[in-house]
């Protein structure tokens, strides 16, 4: 039993309750309400407060398993300072994983270590030999076979007949003190109260290139609707690129009324196509496909075709309707109504959306309603479809989420949901701890030192590293930030390079963002003019000014730098210009080492100088000493030497250079001839 | 319901779930498994933060009320920024007490906003009010009598015949969202899952100034050995230095076996009277009372006069045994046993203390054991005891303390325990967070100014202050730091303004320390020369270089001044003079402002420019405005103008200054004749 102190008298229960406290756990999110999240292979790094009264030594273990199984995995902590201890271990399957902590009162240590100090004050230890055998008799008995026998033996030892130096040293034998530990008495030990859970997915929740794409401007000729079989033609376009992901806004048919024209008109013509988030029609709703898009075969294709050549489809969920879908004659219920029984369209007021109509969550029919919704993600994960953008999450009941993204996993832990929630911290923090793999930031607001440094350190070096993933866009088809409409090409490049650098996963909209489009709506509009959203588009993808090769070798760097495809290794350092923003990403083993210099003044040529902790990053700090970086965007190399070296970034070639660190320099001493 | 987001499919229950969520609440000390500290009377501010999806309004309550009681009181929360909230409530009785908070989508509020948006922007809100009215219809359902039929008449009037303007008026009418208020639709409500604790207690427990006396030292004659009635002598001379608690060491009979000499030697001689802390005789244990010091009568008649003039004894309980003890008799199985049946001494290896047995807390006879030190309390307890401080309690399991504390003051809320743990900082921590009521600190080993901010930083502004209340020291007769040692009169002055003014618990050890007795047992060591501890002293309590007058003005000051009663309300202002540390205490009203600057340098004169912010404390900002500050220890008053004031402190008169802030100056505009 546990007395706790809740200032009630406790009944006494069977055992003394144990001495030992565990507190202070991390990571623990929310009183363990909330799993923290991991990709396969990934580390975890248990810390907690570990004591108890008096100076008896302490041992403690974190326990591991995979969620089912019966075994734990033990890893041995370490303390620290100040009562501190930590251990660390890998998540080696996907799924659901949980962990614990369990300490105890270590008689054998304590024992063995006040024998120690005692025999070095010269004091006699004949009782404290008679009580080790005991401990080690004991240890036989937890023991068996041969372990057991040797244990047996060593206790024979220490309460013999030999002199006492003898059996002193058989007690302070390293040999014995192994066996011991393999034994442990665990009377009286503690185990933490809760345990604590990780969500383990595949390594694409934690890394990866995406692309975004409207299939309706994929056609080869203008004025044509893109069809899905377009697309098809363009992935060898997005794959020269390097991305991992195609991601396509809602590809289902697009309701009438009310549909919306060029530019968010509030007149459609009637061969505007509307806008693909006004979902449903006659045709169908979110088990459909635009039949201008094509079929379902054209789609399995595409998966397919994707697939061939390393890419994987995203597909876009947004859950609500127009006025045309057939929910709403099928399921006016799941709707929410006026008193003269109409069903009400979205509103902020005064402003009203009447093509869409919101879902009605709490619906009397809300069981079936949520069923229905869970199955348009398994209609689609059935499709070959294992990554949903998620739109506008937060205008949805959390709890929704939090089971309808369990359902999913249960079904394949492989699914990937990103939340496209642009809205207050804490609504976007509860919709990552409820399950969403990852998030939409606020990247696209940060655009200087101050602003990207204080971001993501937050996002990189808090608790919100355990449960946040960002996918860092840098731009989308509602994002148009004014640094890109007035930052022209060079602005593009520095915001590829940050996004791609200091996210493991992030995303642009194109072709809009590699032929560096920035024609806003208007002035003070993040909207882009002619948006996509509600015509179709005809893009020149061979303009000679296309950024394309630039975001090639980017997604190129990234792929063969394994630094670069982690979130928490991110550290910034100091540069002596505020222009200058400077950071790096490095393995844990050192053997990979990404420096990042970027000159956020799209306008002018910034220089300055970067400083480096030598020591820590094993780098030579001796005077004279020089390391190599190579320059991976313009492949050039560099010898550095001490803590601070000089950079120049000219924004009409590259605003952004990317440094890989090669610690060894060749000195005379490597020449063959020098000995 | 509550679906958690922990990774596994939830099964979906009756309603759908609630969309709000509460989190990040504050207090709230390790998922509530500890109780928050208050004294009766004091505030307790809640905070969380409280957010659902979407736009809708929110409203929350924090409820609290005494544990056991059926009923909440509740306090509406209100909106900060970024999505907290906060509420405060006081505690009106000793006891323990509980708080949780509830919050709802308000759909009157949602609507009432709404509403007026659509109205401001010229819209037609037929719809809208037929919506309201039937808000309002159902909250008239939850309403009784006069007040449902008036929300009967409102409904009527908002779905009515009068024109839209009228019954538009009629629904943003202040008196309507009132009459709402009380009979709020909480459909879909969440209360945050985990109730949460308050220990409440009286004043006491929060503030107070202790006196700590070794009766053994209180005969009027030379080479005596004091009894209580020497004591009951005194306490008019302790009472006039200001003392509310009157703390003795152990009165307990001493063993004989290994009992210490002058100045902890191991050898005593016949008339030694050895420590009173290796308790246990054969004439008794910790139900006793040493002979030489008197009777139960005696004890009873001083508990009794000390009340009379306002000050409460305090004993001191040491859970520890003289191999005298009748429990080692008794209760053989209470100790650790050597293999050779003998009974273990107290270690800390290769050091011995052979005179004291240490308690086996995990004997198999502990329920025994724990029944009986809890009795022990209780014993002293009913012979008027109510104050403890408790000797070395870090060495006794937690779950011990967790256990009697709460045992103790289910008989009697108003015991108070002193934890002498000097300790690690998170051991001191849990013997808070398990009960008790006050703690020592490492007050007495801060003495810098950079010392004294950190530590009374964390104490005060941190989750501490929830569970830890300092009793800070200024010496004890285990510890004259050097500082006192070497600092002469100045510096005992100097660490009795900062005791008594960072502290609203202080004590002093005297008359060692109102004498200035600086003398330690050797250069390098914390241990008093000719310690009370082994030895009967004399000590003149009437020399004219005693500091008891200047005690007394100290201990008058604090008694006037509320502000001082209280720890969380400290703040530290700036200084130039990196000697002098300037700090303030203020009541939340304003009324009582106290500012307190003392030169830490005992050995010369220093002064500096103290700086206010003049503003937050509602001081006069004008140009040429000035405010009074009356200097209460010399009783001199100055006029202070600006942010920026002058202090000089010479440590031959007094190293510190304790100002009160008189707010209003006259002006000519206050002279009769002005008008």
């Amino acid at each position: 039993m546990a007395i706790e102190g809740r200032g009630e008298p406790a009944r006494l229960g069977e055992g003394p309750p144990s001495r030992v406290v565990i507190e202070g756990v991390k990571p623990e999110i929310d009183a363990a309400q909330f799993p923290i999240k991991r990709t396969i292979g990934e580390e975890v790094v248990v810390a907690a407060d570990i004591f108890a009264e008096g100076h008896d030594l302490l041992s403690a273990v974190v326990k591991h398993r995979a969620a089912g199984s019966k075994t734990w995995h033990e890893t041995p902590m370490s303390p620290l300072v100040n009562d501190r201890w930590s251990a660390s271990f890998r998540v080696e399957s996907i799924g659901r994983h949980e962990y614990t902590i369990e300490a105890w009162a270590d008689r054998f240590r304590t024992w063995l270590r006040d024998l120690g100090k005692k025999v070095d004050a010269g004091q006699d230890v004949a009782s404290e030999l008679l009580e080790g055998a005991e401990l080690v008799r004991q240890a036989a008995g937890r023991a068996k076979g041969p372990e057991a026998d040797w244990l047996n033996g060593r206790a024979g030892v220490l309460r013999g007949r030999e002199d006492q130096a003898a059996r002193v040293q058989a007690a302070l034998d390293p040999q014995l003190a192994a066996a011991m530990a393999m034994f442990p008495d665990r009377t009286g030990s503690r185990t933490y109260e809760r345990t604590l859970g990780i969500t383990v997915e595949r390594e694409r929740a934690r890394y990866g290139a995406w692309y975004e794409m409207f299939p309706r401007s994929a056609a080869r000729e203008p004025g044509k609707h893109g069809t899905l079989r377009d697309l098809e033609d363009l992935l060898p376009y997005v794959a020269s690129m390097g991305f991992d992901v195609l991601y396509l806004p809602p590809i289902h048919p697009i309701g009438r009324s009310f549909r919306k024209g060029p530019n968010n008109t509030l007149e459609a013509r009637p061969e505007d196509p509307g806008s693909p988030w006004a979902i449903g029609s006659e045709q169908g709703g979110h088990k459909d496909i635009l039949p201008e898009l094509g079929t379902f075969a054209d789609f399995d294709r595409l998966v397919k075709a994707a697939r061939d050549v390393g890419i994987e489809i995203a597909l876009d969920i947004a859950f609500q309707a127009s006025p045309d879908h057939p929910y709403v004659r099928e399921h006016p219920e799941w709707f929410r109504h006026r008193p003269d029984g109409s069903i009400k369209y979205a509103e902020n007021p005064p402003k009203k959306y009447q093509d869409i109509y919101p879902i009605d969550f709490e619906s009397k029919d809300w069981r079936a309603l949520w069923n229905e919704l869970r199955d348009v993600f398994l209609f689609w994960l059935d499709r070959g479809v294992k990554i949903f953008r998620v739109d506008n999450p937060h205008t949805k009941p959390f709890p929704f989420w939090d089971w309808v993204i369990a359902e999913v996993q249960a079904r394949d832990p492989e699914v990937i949901f990103l939340s496209e929630a642009f809205t207050r911290p804490k609504v976007m923090r509860r919709l990552a701890k409820g399950g969403f793999t990852q998030s939409y930031s606020y990247f696209t607001w940060r655009n200087t030192k101050v602003e990207l440094t204080e971001y993501f350190t937050e996002l990189t070096q808090t608790d919100s590293a355990e449960i946040m993933r960002p996918n860092l866009f840098a731009n989308t088809p509602d994002i148009l930030h004014e640094y890109l409409q007035y930052g022209g090409r060079a602005a593009f490049q520095a915001r590829l390079v940050l996004a791609a650098t200091l996210g493991a996963t992030y995303g642009i909209y194109g072709p809009p963002f590699e032929l560096c489009v920035g024609q806003a709506l208007r002035h003070g509009s993040e909207e882009y003019l002619d948006s996509e959203k509600y015509q179709v588009r005809h893009w020149n993808r061979d303009d000679p000014a296309s950024l394309r090769d630039y975001v090639a070798r980017v997604n190129a760097i990234r792929r063969e730098n394994p630094a670069l495809h982690h979130d928490r290794n991110l550290r910034f350092f100091h540069c002596d210009n505020d222009q200058i923003l400077f950071y790096g990403k490095i393995t844990p083993d050192l053997s990979n080492m990404i420096l990042v210099a970027v000159n956020l003044d799209p306008h002018h040529v910034h220089s300055g100088w970067v400083r480096l902790p030598l020591a820590e990053l094993g780098l030579p700090t001796g005077h004279g000493e020089s390391f190599q970086v190579h320059e991976l965007l313009g492949d050039a190399r560099y010898l550095w030497n001490g803590e601070s070296n000089f950079v120049i970034l000219d924004p009409a070639s590259s605003p952004a250079q990317i440094f890989r660190v090669r610690r060894k320099i060749h000195s005379e001493k490597d020449f063959d001839y020098y000995d």
